[in-house]
């Protein structure tokens, strides 16, 4: 049959028998044997991974319903590296029917297909915790949920039914709860718990720091409270949903939109279902394609579709809009860090919003420095925050370190290596805000390195960066003054024994008075840099 | 409703107002939105990522005929920014009902539960390049296939319907063609067409090394054809499919066989769903667990199988069969490498199979080194495969690249900076042979940091660094006696002068004399270094 001469002599297989094995893989099956995909690589990340992606849920909910979140996290031993993790909510609840879909089936949530910032992106967070804690305990989840007081709290243990990515029920009934209304999630799983940079209790720890507005009630294994509390009262600005604008749209979307809108023609079609076409662009672009306006979407053909789609990039349309977002804030960045981090210089800056591929997005940068938190000789720490989660895994992976690195930091008064992060006693924070942020994996611990964001962080980083250097440069000089003083004290005993030899004078007046004109230039010194640290938003 | 006195004076919203916006994502939607985790986030890249799914598509097709690989891949510029790219093999065919799954429903596939080496993993690969030329430019793709002479030849145009994740037909008919089986798959993307390290042409050469049993022929997008002759004419030794060890299992996959098993007890389930689960290896798991062994497997509780579970761990199992596994070998690796790449010395080493998670692996190692190919003060090139596949993109992510960086080189006659790859005129490969290669995600471009396989990837790497320190200790002899005899033949003219003004005897006969005394010891030295560089495999 094969026309090689230099066939092996093994047997031909033909494609009956190889399609036997042909058959359809569920996004559950998949996503099993590629945990490492959603974050769940090893015990002591995963545990962390877990929390993140419950305390995110709640905190959109929270936010969804328009009410301050009150959260609580239990993360309790329940055998040899298995724990039980617990976290509860002040939320809006989930309608019955919702609970099994919601919690225990991948690919399933309310923010897929909607433009606004928000934590959570594609419904697989916590239903993936689910999945580990099953794959690695065979336990099922526990929910309580209850929408209102007037309505019962339900009760759910689920599994996720991997073949099909269905729930399965294995509990459900009504409970007393006292909550008006929330949600509360106990997943079982295999992990570790372990203190430092990469653990749960940094986690919660930084968000914090981004979510201002939280009160968090955290038990850790070793049964120890922390309590993070609220420093606002104010909920975030609440992001609009906005629609697509045509820069950002794809080929193959537009095609599938002309298709399934229900606008009649091409014009209103261009006007109803993006952002930022008016009549006049739309004009435009009909004009611009020769196509008439009356056309009705469902009849344009792909060549057609080509054409619109080319000339909608040489049409000026105007920015997207970009109450989509809802940024921290320069003066929230800076009180939620110096609640937990103790400086002596903190500065913050939120530049305006900016655009990548018709998508807007927004980046905030804080930097605190000196103090007793930080060690002089080693590299500044960096936290990085993307739509108020932070970010703690693949940092080297992430577009924010790119950029820091590819800053000149020693213009900005820190040392540093080429190619290397910054070194001294400082921490910089990073925060994008965006209708869509372009992780690098599921497990959402890195941001893709696109030039438009790398760009505005870089802006960031540089303006923070100047506020910094005015900062470093007076308490230097300060610094540099003290310390010629300190140097010429060790001297006033001898010189002013000998001057009270030469003039007969007392000692001890002489070295009143040396000590007098010595530090005569300080105090105007300290002033002029306390002055400048106040303009540079100093410790208060 | 709610409780805190802070409540901010925003109107509450209600679980059921948020309830109407949950939905299903279907995988195919999910990957169209994030398609750079498929490897499609730039132009250049997506040019690549599209004939790398498709070649390897056709390599396992091939194979698993048992047929060698003849494929022809074309690359034609079909408008600003465009290409069709079409891949041309001389498998097995598909049978006409599988074709637009295959190709036009993601996460399909015939490997995905099975545990042998091959290319494709997950069903992902070629629908998601579809995904990815329809998204781009509204085409869909054209598939031909023919299973046997004796059959017609099918022809399709797919697309795939984005909201269900199934193959939508756009036309489907009988064709002639010229040949008696195989597949030919065309897709139209946006693209971008450029040589260098990061190309589709490097890609290709790399897969001309890493199969040597390949015949290619390759015309670019200027019309230029080249042509991969194969090295061989035996098929790789064709791996054997495993059942999976009871080491790499986890708890929730074994309460999963427990339900679907056939097995009628608890002990001819362990003997026959794992491999090396001998009547003894199940006797002394089911006595540690105090269960009985006639209990039938679909009755045993989570609890039951938990014990089961730790007990597996305690057990002592022979390790996995390895004929799961097919490497190059090292005779195959020299002689690729030596085909496409122009070095001075080669060296290639094959491992033994080692064990991560249960899953069997083997890893290789080749090192060309010196000659007109290379740079001498640049970093050493490395290329990376994983089961015969070239990886391209995220080389700094990759275990690969980890176990490189963590050996010190300079044992080996090369230099290197703290933290960086090696400097010296050389190319490092290294091959990984498993199973299941542990991604860092879909689009299969690095290999998770596992210990195991970077502890064996290293010591393949000192194995062949050992061969290469051997050769430039002798080739540095050589080369240093060449340079003291040029820095003599320098001073010979002046020498013979003086001495022929001394002795009288003609200047031209010194000189001459001289020469040869100068050079006595230097043949001896090359002969010596030849003798081994022919043990350490040198170009013959």
């Amino acid at each position: 049959m094969a026309k090689s001469k230099n066939q092996p002599k093994l047997e031909l297989i033909k494609a009956e028998e190889l399609a036997q094995q042909q058959r359809e893989i569920s996004v559950a099956a998949f996503f099993e044997k590629n945990r490492h995909l959603l974050g769940f690589d090893s015990p002591v990340k995963a545990l962390a991974t877990a929390v993140k992606e419950m305390v995110d849920n709640s905190l959109d909910a929270c936010e969804e319903m328009h009410v301050l979140p009150n959260i609580i996290v239990i993360i309790k031993e329940s055998g040899e590296n298995r724990y039980i993790v617990s976290v509860e909510d002040n939320g809006p609840g989930i309608v019955k029917e919702q609970i099994p879909r919601v919690f225990a089936k991948l690919l399933y949530g309310s923010k897929f297909y909607r433009f606004f910032q928000s934590r959570g992106q594609q419904g697989l967070g916590v239903s993936a915790s689910i999945l580990y804690g099953q794959l690695t305990t065979g336990k099922p989840a526990k929910i309580t949920s209850r929408i209102s007081p007037k309505k019962p709290t339900h009760y759910y243990e689920l599994h996720i039914d991997i073949a099909k990515n269905e729930p399965e029920i294995v509990v459900d009934k009504e409970i007393e709860w006292i909550k008006d209304h929330g949600t509360k999630v106990e997943i079982e799983l295999e992990g570790k718990y372990q203190k430092g940079r990469l653990s749960v209790d940094e986690y919660l720890k930084q968000a914090a720091i981004a979510n201002p507005h939280l009160n968090l009630v955290y038990i850790d294994p070793l049964k120890e409270k922390v309590e993070f509390k609220r420093v606002t009262n104010e909920l975030p600005e609440e992001p609009k949903e906005i629609k697509p604008h045509p820069y950002g749209i794809e080929l193959g979307v537009l095609i599938r939109m002309l298709r399934n809108t229900e606008s009649r023609n091409l014009r209103s079609f261009l006007t109803n279902e993006f952002s930022r076409v008016s009549n006049a662009v739309a004009d435009e672009i009909i004009n611009k394609t020769g196509l008439k306006p009356d056309l009705k979407p469902k009849e344009i053909s792909t060549q057609d579709a080509d054409k619109i789609f080319r000339v909608i990039q040489q049409v000026k349309i105007m920015l997207p809009p970009t109450d989509c977002l809802s940024p921290i804030g320069e003066d929230l960045l800076l009180k939620g860090l110096k609640k937990e981090i103790n400086a002596e210089f903190y500065a913050a800056i939120s530049r305006s919003p900016a655009v990548y591929r018709g998508i807007p997005f927004e980046i905030e940068v804080a930097i605190a420095y000196g103090g007793s938190s930080f060690q002089q000789d080693e590299l500044v720490r960096v936290i990085r925050f993307a739509n108020r989660v932070p970010l703690i895994y693949q940092q080297s992976a992430c577009a924010i370190t790119r950029s820091i690195l590819n800053t000149d930091w020693k213009n900005y008064g820190l040392q540093q290596s080429k190619g290397a992060l910054p070194i001294g006693p400082a921490l910089i924070t990073v925060h994008i805000a965006s209708v869509w942020v372009p992780f690098t994996s599921e497990s959402k611990e890195a941001i893709a390195h696109y030039d438009e964001i790398i760009k505005e962080i870089k802006l960031a980083l540089q303006e923070c960066g100047r506020k910094l250097q005015t900062y470093i440069r007076k308490t230097v000089r300060v610094k540099e003054a003290k310390e010629r003083i300190s140097l010429f004290e060790k001297y006033i005993p001898e010189v002013a024994n000998s001057l009270s030899i030469l003039t007969g004078k007392k000692k001890e007046l002489i070295v009143i008075s040396l000590n007098k004109m010595l530090k005569k230039g300080l105090p105007e010194l300290i002033a002029q840099a306390n002055g400048e640290n106040q303009n540079g938003k100093a410790k208060e």
